[in-house]
């Protein structure tokens, strides 16, 4: 087998979290030479750049300023990520969500409405995910004749300082076996998400690489839709990935400098 | 086929919760009809009768005084529940349990060593089902070589006071996913459990039938232990459950009394 970056690459989607920036002893980091490969990546003609993120603990603008504070060359415009996908799909479905997400996004909701809810919506919320929380989202659905449950992402945990922590996923499992559900997912590492990535570029998936540090949620996601889907060595990466029962990256890299390099080598 | 109750029944197993007592709305109550309904069984000469729970928010010592309270004819040997059962399996096996339980349920394991533990056991913990201390039972199984969960029972819901709330399986589930491991379920609806309280009477599962309100956890489970299972009216039962995707009653009654009734007009 070719090695993944000797297939032409026109369209490089980038995980933020683990890949970009990671959690540091005191606070978010931008990862080393990281900066730099997007740079790298962005100068090169004829190759565009999307990030991907199912980052829900704060809002789009918060994230655009934190980037851009770490000196990322990244529009609003390249970001995808959970919270406009599903306010779209609410608005097309007429539905009013519960929502159990991070107070810290909550702006992003703003236009939604949340009066009499009809559904939930969960999210990496945190210290929210208290069981009184988990309680209510419950109690609605089970009121429901229709329960409807999404979740932003499927996550099974990421790396918040130095610390694993749990991500949105457990939840949404927790709550899909308490009603006998099954969720909703938006996001990684759902097709339509990364299809209407794919559309934005206006590139086929034999076109594209997907970098991220989640096996399932990137890699695999990536890999469902046809993309070919990149392990990074950095974030939540553990040894472990390796030999994931059910998803094998097309590519292992150190970290997103190293990705960049063998990427860009072969278009010299 | 014939009526369950017209079988020869020498064992009855009864669930507590949602069939001897249940929540209301300024605390427990006994449901109505069952103190009596126990003394005819244990009036019955030849008929045996063992209480059978997952109730891990209070100590066996408070469940008791709480039933003797309400006048049900109750042993303490006669109650058979999750927590004695974990306890020998973590003394036979050397494991060292962090818990995840309620407060009021922690003398249960005042002999059990909880330094440097080697695996998780959760519980119904109620409200110490914090996001924190979610964190702190997975981070503990991901350091883990060999991670072990126990989980005492998995519920998915019950009745507390007049709402549905959050059993121990759906964060069992959870934790199930965010680790990769499947949990092993010490109490209903595990066959192992059942077994013992079979041992207990000298009985085989053709002589004996459960009775509880639990379509999945008790009826479900005696049935897996080959035993008739009967599901009340009561607690949290839900029309629902009678068109359950992968559990059928042996027989349906409107309350612990209606069973009764039915268990001794076979006898005489």
């Amino acid at each position: 087998m070719s090695e993944w970056y000797q297939k032409p690459i026109e369209g490089v989607l980038l995980d933020i979290t683990g890949v970009l920036k990671d959690g540091g002893p005191t606070g978010t980091i931008s990862i080393e030479g990281s900066v730099e490969a997007v740079k790298r990546l962005k100068a090169c003609a004829g190759l565009q750049v999307r990030f991907c993120t199912n980052e829900t603990t704060i809002t789009r603008k918060q994230l655009l300023a934190e980037l851009t504070g770490f000196g990322f060359d990244v529009q609003e415009s390249e970001i995808f990520s959970p919270i406009p996908a599903v306010c779209q799909i609410l608005q097309n479905r007429g539905l009013r969500p519960h929502l159990l997400v991070a107070n810290a996004c909550m702006p992003d909701f703003a236009d939604v409405d949340q009066t009499n809810p009809n559904c939930v919506v969960i999210a990496d919320a945190e210290s929210n995910f208290s069981y009184e929380n988990l309680n209510k989202a419950f109690q609605l659905l089970m009121s429901l004749e229709k329960p409807v449950l999404f979740s932003l992402g499927k996550g099974k945990y990421y790396k918040h300082g130095t610390e694993l922590v749990l991500d949105a996923g457990p939840f949404m499992k927790g709550l899909e076996y308490a009603c006998d559900i099954t969720a909703e997912v938006v996001g990684k590492p759902d097709k339509a998400f990364f299809n209407a990535v794919m559309q934005d570029m206006g590139l086929s998936p034999d076109q594209c690489v997907m970098v991220g540090d989640d096996i399932v949620g990137d890699v695999g996601g990536a890999q469902g839709a046809g993309m070919r889907g990149v392990q990074v060595r950095t974030g939540k990466y553990r040894s472990k990935d390796d030999s994931h029962p059910t998803v094998q990256a097309d590519g292992r890299v150190d970290n997103l400098a190293q990705a960049v390099d063998y990427i860009l080598t072969n278009r010299t």
